[in-house]
C-alpha cells in the first residue's frame, strides 16, 4: 500500500478540519471552551455532522450524542467496523488539539484512503464521543464510557453543572436523551483507534514523532491529612512544637524521593496543600495534601504506595503528629491491545517514523473501548509537553505523521483485513 | 516590706478585676473581642475610668484614650512615676487575660500598697494603654508606641478598617482626639513595670512561675517565591519537572533544621503556604510560603537568615526554580531593662517564687516604653501555652504569683525609692 500523498498536504488536510471545529467555543486568547451540550458543543457537533456527510459518510448518534461518520465496507465482513477517533468537548479555555486531534485526523485519513482505493472491505467509523474531560459535570468519560456500558444516564441524571443545571435538562435541551435515539453500544466494532497529542514533554525530549501507549497507567489519589498544634510562632520553642507543615514538606520531598528510587515510569506529585490556620506567625496545626501517584504496572503501584503510607506513618510518629490518609481515586491501569501496538509499531518504521513504546499517564478514551474491542492509544509530541492550555500546540509536521500512521493502519485493518493479533509477540508490559 | 496577704486573697482580688473587664465584649464562646473605639472597648475604658477611682485614684486620658489611675506619691520626688500596666483591647474571640492581666494586677498591687503602708513616695500609675494587638486597624502599639512617640496621628489618619471606617472618625466617636485633651507622651516615667501571661509553652513545662523577659525577640518575616513549572501530574517523568511544592518542601524542613542546630532561643517558622494552581493532578509551577525568624540578638538573628537564603538559593538552584525572597517585617531586638530585671528576679526569690530568665517570642508594650524610661516585662504561665484564643487561661495561684512579684518591686521603687541600677550585674544578655 503506498498512499501518494505528501506530509505537507496531510498536514494541511487535518489542519483543515482542526482549524473548523476550533472555530465552535474559540477564547479570545486562542483557547478553546466546549463543554457537554453548551452552545458551542451544540454547533461544533453539527459542522461535525456536516463534514462527515460532506465526505461521503454515512452520519449516526446516539442516545448521549457521541457522532459517528461511517465509510461502509464491501467485503463480506462489512459488518465488523474498524473505529477511529476520540473526543469533541475540552476543558475550559482548554487547547485546539486535545480530543479535536483523534477526530480530524480519522476524517482526514477515512478521506485519504476513500480517494486512493474506493470503500473498504470491512467498514469504518470516525468517532466523535460526546465527552471526556469532565468539565461541566463532575463526570468523565461520559461518551465512550457509554459506549462500554461504564456509564449509564442513571449515574448521571442528578449532576449539576456549575451553573446548577442538571444533566438531564442539559442533555434534553441539546437534543438527546431520547428514547427514539439508539441506547449507547458497539458490539459491532472489532478495533478502537485513538490518536492523540501526549499532553506531557516525552516525545519532543526524545526527538521522535510517534507514542505508542503500552498501557494508560494506574492512578491512585490521596489526602493526607496531619493534625499536629497550631502555636505561637515566637513564643513556642522549636522543641516543642508539633509543626504540621514541617510535617507535611518531610513527607512532600519522602514522596519524591521514593519516586526517583522506584525510576521511570513512576510518577508521585503532591499537587495540592493545604494549611491551618495558614498565617505567617502560627505554627501551622494542620495540613491536608495530596498525593497522586501512577504507574502503568498495577502491582508496583499497589507496591510503591504501601511503601509511601509506611513512610509517611513513620514521619507522622516521630513528630508527635495525627495522620488521616484517604484514598479517593482508585484506578486500575489500562493494558491497549498488544497486537494492535504492534502493527502500529510497524507501520510506524513503514513510514519512515521514530517511534517508540510509552505509558500514557493521562486517562483517553481508548481506556473505556478497550472493554468493548482491541483499542490502541498512539501519541504525537506536544510543545513543551503542555496542555489544557490555549498553548497547546502540535507541528503540523507531527500531525500529519500521526495521520500517516492512522493511514497505514486503517489500510491493513478495512482493506486488508489483517489482523492485530498478527503483531502481538505474545510479551506482556 | 511584708504585705500580709495571702495567695489567696490577691488571687480573688484579680480575678474580680479580669472578670470585671472580660464583661466587655465577651463572646458567647467565653471568649472577649474588645477593638479599639468599639462599643465594647469604650464600655471597659469607662469601667475601668470608674473602678480606678473607687480605689482612690486619680483619673486622667490622653489624647489616645490612653486611660491612667494615680496614686500620688507624698515625698520629694513625688513628680517621678513608677508605671505599671498594659493593654485594654483584644483581638477578635481572643482571652481575658492578654491585656487585661496587666492593667488588673496593676490595679490589685496598688491598692493592696495603699491599704497596707498608705501613700507612696513617688507616685503610681496603674496604664491602660488603648490598643496594642492591631486587631481593628493595621496598626499595633497605638497605645504605647503614641506614648514613646513612636506612633503620630498622621501614620493613624487614614487607615480604615474591615467595615471600611476610618481611624480618626473610630477615634473621635469614641471621644478621643480633641485638641483639649493631652498629648500622648510621659516624660514623668522613671520606670514601666508589664506583667503579661507567657503566650508560650515554657513556664508551665518547666514548672516555674514566673518569668523574666530578658529581651523582646528581634523578628523577620520573609516571603519566599518559588517559580518552576506546572505540568501534568501523569505525563511529566520525574526527571523532567520544576516542581515548585517540592523545592518549597525542601527549603520548609531546611528552615526547622537551621533553627534547630542553632538551638533555643531560635525559632523559625513557616506558618503559611500557597501553591499554584494547588490541584492534585498538576505538578506546582509556583509557590509562596512565609518564613518567621526569631532570636533576643540581632547579631545572631542576621547570620541565621543570611545562613538561611544561601540554603535556600542552592535548593532553588539545584531544583531549576526561580527563587525571590522579599523581607517584610524586619524588627530589631528590644533589651529589657537589665536592673529591673535583676530587681525582678530578686523580688521573685523574696516571695519563695521559682523563676527563669527567658526572651519574649512576642511584642509588647513594654519594648515601646523601653524608649521611654527603664521597663520590665514579666510572665506568668499560660496553660498549654494556649492564647488569643477562648481557651487562653491561667491558674489564680499564678496570677497571685505574678501580682506578688509586682507588689515588691512597686514597694521598693515608689516606698523605698531604690533604684533598679542596684541589681544590674552589668551582664548583658
Amino acid at each position: 500500500m503506498k498512499v501518494a500523498m505528501e506530509n505537507k498536504h496531510l498536514a494541511d488536510k487535518v489542519s483543515l478540519l482542526l482549524d473548523e471545529l476550533a472555530a465552535y467555543g474559540a477564547e479570545p486568547g486562542g483557547g478553546v471552551t466546549r463543554l457537554l451540550y453548551d452552545q458551542a458543543w451544540r454547533e461544533a457537533r453539527l459542522a461535525l455532522a456536516e463534514r462527515m456527510a460532506r465526505l461521503g459518510l454515512e452520519v449516526s448518534v446516539d442516545r448521549t450524542g457521541n457522532t459517528f461518520g461511517r465509510l461502509t465496507g464491501t467485503g463480506p465482513n462489512a459488518e465488523d467496523v474498524i473505529a477511529i477517533g476520540s473526543h469533541l468537548d475540552t476543558v475550559r479555555n482548554g487547547g485546539r488539539f486535545d480530543g479535536a486531534y483523534g477526530i480530524s485526523a480519522g476524517l482526514a485519513a477515512v478521506d485519504v484512503l476513500y480517494r486512493a482505493y474506493g470503500p473498504p472491505k470491512k467498514s469504518i467509523e470516525v468517532a466523535a464521543f460526546c465527552e471526556e474531560e469532565g468539565s461541566r459535570f463532575p463526570l468523565v468519560y461520559w461518551g465512550s464510557g457509554s459506549v462500554a456500558g461504564a456509564r449509564v444516564l442513571s449515574d448521571a441524571a442528578a449532576l449539576e453543572d456549575p451553573d446548577g443545571i442538571l444533566f438531564t435538562d442539559a442533555m434534553r435541551e441539546a437534543g438527546f436523551g431520547r428514547d427514539d435515539q439508539p441506547v449507547p453500544g458497539r458490539p459491532d466494532w472489532i478495533a478502537f483507534l485513538e490518536l492523540h497529542i501526549e499532553q506531557g514533554p516525552v516525545l519532543e525530549a526524545l526527538g521522535v514523532s510517534v507514542g505508542i501507549a503500552e498501557a494508560i497507567v494506574g492512578q491512585k489519589r490521596y489526602a493526607i491529612r496531619l493534625i499536629g498544634e497550631s502555636n505561637h510562632a515566637g513564643t513556642t520553642p522549636m522543641g516543642m512544637r508539633r509543626d504540621a507543615m514541617a510535617g507535611a514538606a518531610a513527607m512532600v520531598l519522602a514522596l519524591e524521593k521514593l519516586a526517583l528510587r522506584y525510576g521511570p515510569p513512576m510518577v508521585a506529585t503532591a499537587g495540592r496543600l493545604e494549611a491551618y490556620p495558614n498565617t505567617p506567625n502560627v505554627v501551622p496545626g494542620e495540613v491536608v495534601f495530596t498525593a497522586d501517584i501512577r504507574h502503568p504496572n498495577g502491582g508496583v503501584l499497589e507496591r510503591f504506595c504501601r511503601e509511601m503510607e509506611a513512610v509517611f506513618g513513620r514521619i507522622a510518629g516521630g513528630r508527635g503528629l495525627g495522620m488521616a490518609v484517604s484514598l479517593w481515586v482508585d484506578a486500575d491501569p489500562v493494558p491497549m491491545d498488544p497486537g494492535l501496538a504492534g502493527m502500529a509499531e510497524a507501520a510506524a518504521a513503514e513510514e519512515g517514523l521514530a517511534c517508540i513504546r510509552m505509558p500514557s499517564g493521562a486517562g483517553h478514551d481508548a481506556q473505556m473501548l478497550q472493554a468493548v474491542c482491541p483499542s490502541l492509544l498512539v501519541f504525537v509530541p506536544s510543545r513543551s509537553g503542555i496542555s489544557h492550555s490555549p498553548l497547546e500546540y502540535t507541528e503540523p509536521a507531527h500531525l500529519a505523521d500521526g495521520v500517516r500512521v492512522m493511514i497505514n493502519l486503517l489500510y491493513k485493518l478495512a482493506y486488508e483485513e489483517r489482523t492485530p493479533w498478527e503483531w502481538d509477540d505474545g510479551t506482556t508490559i
